[in-house]
């Protein structure tokens, strides 16, 4: 049995892109609107300790925006060793290390918030419990792809669908076995 | 104004698969259910042209089945000249001038029944007018893509979801401007 999930929380193209070329996630505005933030804010307090990948974190940071989760754990997932502020761990072990020490510990669910490289990793090593994805009604092409090639089979349960006004579509699904 | 839409209608993974390699679709059989066809067949009494790739013409072909559509006007799509017989028309010629004709003719819908090379030669002239993509419970990590790199972007009118028990999603939508 699982006590602490580990949830993927992510949006892409209906062709399966997070972002266009360049880190552009100029798409996402196509479903923007006002009071609606698609469960974020509900989901958010479900989990208090977030995984992200080093450029996923640098970027965020380089948009001249504050990292939110100030009153979550972070791991930042890199291959540098770095040092530790306060909430804020740089982590180059291993990941499933991590996510099994993680979990061997009380506490709410844990939120992958990417990137690619990030989420593609835990696919591989089957490490998430759950996934959440938005799709937004928009193809665009090109980009970085949210599923990489070469991830094994993985069986899903679906647990819920909404559809929104605005077009777009949040599958929530269990990864089987888990 | 269109008159005649043009359809495309076909499942994929999670990830984004609309075959694993070599073909193999066994993980279609996650959705089989007796007595529930998706719709499939309510879909398939709004349309009366089929337009279809050689390759995956032939391949069910190999499989021993007869193709089906034998009420349909069935174009399938090749670079090189073959006859016609009956309701089989192969042809060679352009995408889009075949849409055109078709659309400039009164009928039912078309519908596309892929494969992957047709489904982005036809994403890439923009020459859909609507999508209807049933979403199977897993990941399968490798195969051939629905959509494949570089076509353009396109935004997409959701007019449905549909779900099912057995964890398939169908989205319904329409190319915006169309």
């Amino acid at each position: 049995m699982v006590d602490r999930k580990l949830i993927l929380y992510i949006s892409c193209s209906l062709d399966g892109f997070i972002a266009k070329p360049n880190e552009d996630l100029g798409f996402l505005s196509i479903v923007e609107k006002e009071g609606e933030d698609y469960g974020y804010n509900k989901f958010i307090k479900t989990i208090d300790t977030v995984i992200i990948g080093r450029r996923t974190y640098e970027w965020v940071i380089g948009q001249g925006y504050d990292f939110p989760h100030a009153d979550k754990e972070l791991y930042i997932i890199t291959r540098k060793k770095q040092g530790n502020h306060s909430n804020l761990r740089f982590y180059n072990g291993d990941l499933e290390t991590l996510v099994r020490e993680l979990k061997s510990k009380k506490g709410q669910n844990i939120f992958c918030d990417g990137g690619s490289q990030i989420v593609n990793q835990l696919l591989n090593k089957k490490l998430f419990d759950e996934m959440i994805i938005s799709i937004i009604p928009v193809l665009i092409g090109n980009g970085i792809k949210l599923f990489e090639k070469g991830t094994p089979e993985q069986e899903l349960q679906l647990l819920s669908v909404k559809k929104y006004d605005s077009g777009l579509v949040q599958l929530h699904y269990k990864m089987k076995g888990k």
